[in-house]
């Protein structure tokens, strides 16, 4: 409920609303704690409505602390009984995290004008992206347990092997520590595949002298973790010594200046200035980084783009890569807190070129 | 192209739009064919553009065969960009998948109100629930995938055995074989949480005697399955036993009905009545079952309220489930493909409430 509270306080207290209305699956999981809530309406006055289906019902009665828990009816109209809810808690101002459209008109045909409404993804985007003590907890044992899968990958990548394998021990390692799932779909990407930074995992067979780009992360009560780092099956060639050394460099660097108050796009400039000092800035194709949570991605985003300013509790990733399509890519990429005066890293170790192999 | 071939009888020959603008990630992939576009804007003159991010930019270039791709300008206003495309491809009826409404009052903007806007996400459904004949291969392989993951659940599922322990031998062994990941969250669901449908999977010991819900799924090339068997840690009690029976009967009556033109919520009734019938109906607490493929929940919908009808190609689950809270729940789940004259199961087996503990 403390984090009900923080809502309250920021949109009511602060931004003068009444009401808000969270729809966004992500949004429901942080405020309710469990997953399956459809709705949820935080009335001023009044106390917070949970709205889920028949089949989790039982679930949200279980284990929705501090809410009240209304069963959406089959066949239903949802958003004109909000609406009429929304009416009845005579709320003026509704704050509303997300809308489609086609609900946005639903919604607004229930309340007839009666009641202004607001899109305010920001205000709750305000309160995700500083991390509670124990949501840092949880993401310290899912980088705990994606560092553990990224040994894996270290011990077992050799020539011959399918990328899904590599995939399979990775992912078996990490699920026998106790993680919850996969964070994302597991990349392994191998020879010129590796210059694609979402190539995913495919059945092609690793070659010797191969960059294969390993980009993992372990879940852990529904918090996130993300890693990459950058092995060749055998003997590194010397460009891609050369290539590793730049982007590690530009990882390190990065990471020292992560700090509270640091403007997210000074640090991108950072790891990007590196890497085109060394004359591959054209190849370094994507952000820095971006926050991590119960998403992989959300906010804050290190790019060249971004305005957002670091702060205490903010967990980001760290990742500058080089793409070089017909010859592969190198990424190294970490999780890391911003504290009080420094980062520390939730990823660790595994920090070299050369596999065991 | 052949989907967006069809795409583009559907809504421009059929209902009369001169444009088509895809926004939702999962339509995306449907068209394109591989993850990481940001939208497609299909004219009805003139050649279809998939705009990406710079990450995805090489990728889209190589995978996204008869597509000109097109570069997300950094700290561009993109629904800005798409409207002027749109109105220099002189569309004058564009439909839309889905948007929010931040977006959709972007796009107004742009447009001027010189092009009629409508959402039209049904149409895309349209095509979506009625499976190609590759479509249908990568879904024999995800349901085959799914069955050896089973298969290996009946193998280590015995008391004192935790269940994320369990989640790890069944994922590892479908990703063995070749399973892209898993196609949901895995649920391994013990004892009292296996009354929870969505119960999830965590740290629990499994006891002697406890209903384990497993509620697994594999993926290969995007698509997924799902298939559900409960099974008790021990010899079943009685009652156990009985209510299997019932879950067991409504599945088979209700599978054995599944064919083109049957009512989705007739089939949804025929399982319901076999539950009712023994006293249970209370306990089923979902719906029948719901469309498979690129996503885990998609149309058609086997429920109560359900109007769709079953056609050719569509490939639906059928999960009938008796969930008694503080005692537990029992489901049985498999994924069906629609026939000409009948319906197949793509998830195959281990079909007793006994493990071979």
């Amino acid at each position: 409920m403390k984090k009900v509270e923080a809502l309250r306080k920021l949109a009511f207290e602060k931004k003068g609303f009444d009401g808000f209305l969270i729809t966004n699956e992500m949004n429901l999981l942080y405020f309710t704690g469990f997953p399956g809530a459809t709705f949820l309406l935080v009335p001023e006055n009044g106390e917070s409505i949970i709205y889920v289906h028949s089949t989790n019902y039982e679930q949200a009665k279980a284990e929705g602390e501090g809410f009240e828990v209304e069963l959406v009816k089959l066949g239903g109209n949802l958003m004109r009984d909000i609406a009429a809810q929304v009416k009845s808690f005579g709320i003026e101002n509704l704050a509303v995290d997300t809308l489609s459209f086609e609900d946005y008109e639903k919604l607004m045909k229930g309340l007839k004008d009666e009641t202004k409404v607001k899109m305010e993804n920001k205000l709750v985007w305000e309160l995700r992206k500083v991390k509670y003590a124990r949501e840092i907890e949880f993401m310290q044992k899912a980088g705990e347990l994606t560092s553990e899968g990224m040994k894996t990958a270290y011990e077992v990548i050799k020539p011959q092997m399918r990328e899904y394998e590599v995939a399979a021990e990775i992912e078996y390692a990490m699920r026998k520590k106790g993680s919850w799932g996969t964070a994302f779909e597991t990349i392994v990407a191998s020879g010129v595949r590796s210059a694609f930074p979402h190539g995913g995992c495919a059945d092609r067979k690793i070659e010797k002298g191969d960059l294969v780009v390993v980009d993992i992360g372990a879940s852990y009560r529904h918090y996130r973790s993300d890693m990459t780092r950058t092995v060749t099956a055998g003997e590194p060639s010397t460009k891609q010594r050369k290539l590793y050394k730049i982007v590690k460099t530009a990882q390190e660097k990065a990471f020292q200046t992560v700090k509270p108050k640091a403007k997210a796009k000074e640090i991108d400039e950072i790891a990007r200035k590196v890497i085109e000092d060394a004359g591959y800035g054209e190849y370094f194709v994507h952000g820095l980084g971006h926050g991590v949570g119960l998403e992989v991605h959300e906010p804050p985003t290190l790019s060249q783009e971004s305005k957002d300013e670091l702060d205490i509790g903010n967990i980001v990733t760290i990742e500058p890569g080089i793409y070089i399509v017909g010859f592969g890519g190198i990424r190294i990429e970490d999780t890391v807190i911003v504290q009080k005066k420094n980062a520390e890293k939730l990823t660790k170790g595994a920090y070299t070129l050369e596999t065991r192999w």
